[in-house]
């Protein structure tokens, strides 16, 4: 049993995507992802089972899936997608997401 | 792929816990508990392989362990634990926790 802060990883750079491993076992892996307004993290997949959750902990974007798919992403919203499906984020304003992937890849 | 809204959950009931399955497959269950402040989540374990993280979405309380094992938990704070761990909450306002559990149970 372990307690972690994600105030502890609130931390953006300059047109780029900080990456946090929050934790990681051999039953799914949790990460945070802190994106910068603007950027984009890109949409890819992996010929793998499982599934991920990317929730937004703070800030706007939008979900991105297979071609032009655009959702409106703001705190409080979830994505579940299989891994083996295409999926990313876009960043309006500087945006946390927090990704758990099972099993972990 | 599926876009969940937990805004679409946030109801609690007086002296009560509201949960919500927000997802549910075979590689993970995502649960949404709203406990009434004052009201505790009993701390409970089950004999199976896997993890858990809780993760508090709004208002403040304690993380729960074996004995008396107790943690300030507020937004943004996760516990990690094993499923076979004995876990839970307590609220102390009106507190919202992300359940996910790998594999499911």
């Amino acid at each position: 049993m372990k307690k972690i802060a994600l105030e502890g990883t609130n931390v953006f750079a300059d047109g780029a995507i900080k990456k946090y491993l929050i934790h990681d076992s051999p039953y799914f892996k949790i990460i945070n992802f802190n994106i910068k307004g603007g950027e984009t993290f890109p949409v890819h997949a992996h010929n793998l089972e499982g599934q991920l959750s990317m929730q937004v902990l703070a800030g706007t974007g939008e979900f991105l899936g297979k071609g032009e798919t655009a959702m409106p992403a703001g705190p409080g919203d979830i994505l579940i997608s299989d891994i083996s499906e295409p999926h990313g984020a876009r960043a309006i304003t500087d945006m946390r997401i927090l990704v758990t992937i099972a099993p972990p890849i």
